[in-house]
């Protein structure tokens, strides 16, 4: 159909206005509500950051104390939540689990749809605050363990490395947690946020919403990629070796994961954050065997690319793999904890959808035949 | 921001090419892969029906006999999958379970994501055929009923009365029930089609993709409007009071719920149908009452549409209520046999959508601040 023209994928195509998020690419700078990523994640927590995403300021001491207390009240899940946790089968993928919980938790609030962005978002919480539960208590039980009651006093990221392992984090490692969960909370427009936004155009619940971005986040075009990069860490195993291997790869044209991004032209300030904290780590680990693999990773990556004029700089999976793992989390996690954290920015989206709506209905461009006859079942061919 | 010139809501944006289906609203007509809707309902079965929107072709003999046997075989649902149900929230909508179901379901299966329109349908197709058990076994249990095993040989449609009731229904209820099926089974893009293509543009499991549309079917926006089409009759209650209710709903500027359809401007073909249907099972039943409030309501309404020169006509969800109704189907069923229904048309576009596939990801629009500077808690306002 050369005569019609459109764009795949909506590319370049502006699908709605948004005050929630802005990636400026060209100076490597990613704001929530107009403040900066870097002073964000110095400066306040998850549980702060959620509250400004959802709405539009940042909180006071009062404001701030209720809504945290209100977050932390919700952490405990149900014994029929814990029951699908505990019968899901074995070789499944956790991000299908936590698409189907939230669906059902959809079915334990009440459903008064706010059409406000700053409706009282009481209930949809619910689902930011449990989908930590819900990765933690995955992972208990799939180890042998059992349920673990969350703690009321400790910040989101540090209970949600208290419940994965039953020990209370040092204060390194449930910042550096919680400090993962801004830097993921959220970006702007890309698959599953659109999701959220044309599941929540249709006036469905705020939890029909985020179950199905979950949905879309589980796609390997879209989550998972820091998952890649420690495959390929561990391939790698030794720094000596990175070198060759980066070489290897580029001569046989392989993607080398979590170099470079679509929309970042300058580095992607988020794994400037990242690389922090994988530096602290190992430090206090004394093992900076992952911190060199992957910075011997980049300069011979970036080396390759400057030699044909272009500069490519580290995203934020590069780093954020080797992070998790110094923090005890398995692979398995990492594409949850991404959706976890992202959850605030999706309960955003939705809120600022509803605010100004308008159901999406693209229209097709059809291909196809018309007034075909139907032939008898035994004249088919 | 009237500067930047966009299209809300995507409204007559081109999203993508598809040859599943054509809406002709002009002459109102409406194609599955170039077959008229007319000839669909009088000489196929849903089963014969999905096939074609999965494979683009009618099946002959010997693929029917494989592909019907394939569908049957899938009906029965897992004791994980019951428990779900029974232990669901009693005030909770069957939207919400669907959604959360199909989701569960995904762990079950094998995940060779097969990027070819037309791959091994085998696993996915679980998710069509299993909705409609699950719906039913809703039913049942939120009665005080106990699970039915299936029947292996009635119609998609038949069956699905079947272990509602626990009787198998006659002929002309069995064939009725299947063919509302083949009429809700697909309608181009809306709002839940294209949520499943956004998900499925990012390589996520099928499963994943059709909960996506559950959710998205389940606002208050897309589905339900045959809900709403019953509670009008049952407020009616008499042929001889509908003239006055019309004439006062529109002196009060209220809407009059299945009259009209934004892409069609001759009749809705599947309302002429539908309406067929209903007449038949008021015949079996000798009572039109439904029948006559319906026509009554739909021969107000024109008459006063017709005085401003504005021809509307009934859609399809003003006769389905009163068939299902007929059926012996309560009300909170109607949207989820649509998403029963139209998980057929889902899959097609999903497996259209990986055949040529580029990830949704249009742009937003930035209408917020920048480099806005955190206050300290005690300094904010």
């Amino acid at each position: 159909m050369a005569n019609v023209e459109y764009s795949k994928g909506l590319e370049g195509v502006i699908a709605a206005e948004s005050s929630i998020c802005k990636v400026d690419g060209e100076n490597g700078k990613l704001y929530y509500e107009g403040y900066s990523i870097e002073d964000l994640v110095a400066q306040c927590s998850f549980e702060e950051v959620t509250y400004l995403l959802l709405y539009g300021e940042l909180p006071n001491e009062r404001e701030y104390t209720w809504f945290q207390k209100h977050m932390r009240a919700s952490r405990d899940i149900s014994e029929p939540i814990r029951h699908m946790i505990r019968e899901f089968p074995d070789d499944a993928h956790p991000m299908e689990l936590l698409q189907s919980v939230v669906a059902y938790l959809s079915g334990y609030v009440e459903h008064k749809i706010q059409h406000s962005a700053h409706c009282n978002c009481r209930d949809p919480l619910h689902q930011v605050v449990q989908l930590a539960t819900v990765v933690a208590t995955y992972e208990r039980f799939k180890t042998g363990r059992s349920y673990i009651e969350p703690s009321k006093t400790l910040s989101h990221g540090a209970n949600f490395l208290y419940m994965l392992t039953g020990e209370e984090p040092d204060e390194l490692e449930g910042s550096i947690m919680d400090d993962c969960l801004i830097l993921h909370a959220e970006h702007g427009f890309n698959a599953s946020t659109f999701t959220a936004r044309v599941v929540a155009s249709t006036i469905s619940t705020c939890y029909s919403a985020i179950s199905a971005a979950i949905g879309a986040l589980f796609g390997s075009l879209h989550g998972g990629a820091n998952e890649k990069v420690m495959q390929m860490v561990d391939e790698i195993g030794d720094p000596a070796k990175a070198p060759a291997w980066v070489n290897r790869a580029l001569d046989e044209k392989r993607k080398v994961m979590g170099m470079g991004h679509r929309v970042y032209k300058a580095p992607d300030p988020r794994a400037t954050v990242m690389e922090s904290y994988l530096h602290k780590l190992s430090e206090k680990n004394g093992d900076f065997r992952y911190y060199e693999i992957l910075k011997a990773v980049e300069r011979t990556f970036r080396e390759r690319m400057e030699e044909k004029g272009k500069p490519i700089y580290p995203n934020v999976d590069f780093f954020s793999g080797a992070v998790y793992r110094l923090l005890g989390i398995p692979i398995r996690l990492y594409t949850p904890i991404f959706a976890m954290a992202r959850a605030s920015g999706w309960l955003a989206h939705v809120l600022e959808q509803r605010a100004d709506n308008r159901i999406y209905r693209p229209k097709a461009l059809y291909v196809g035949e018309r007034d075909k006859s139907i032939l008898p079942m035994n004249e088919r061919p």
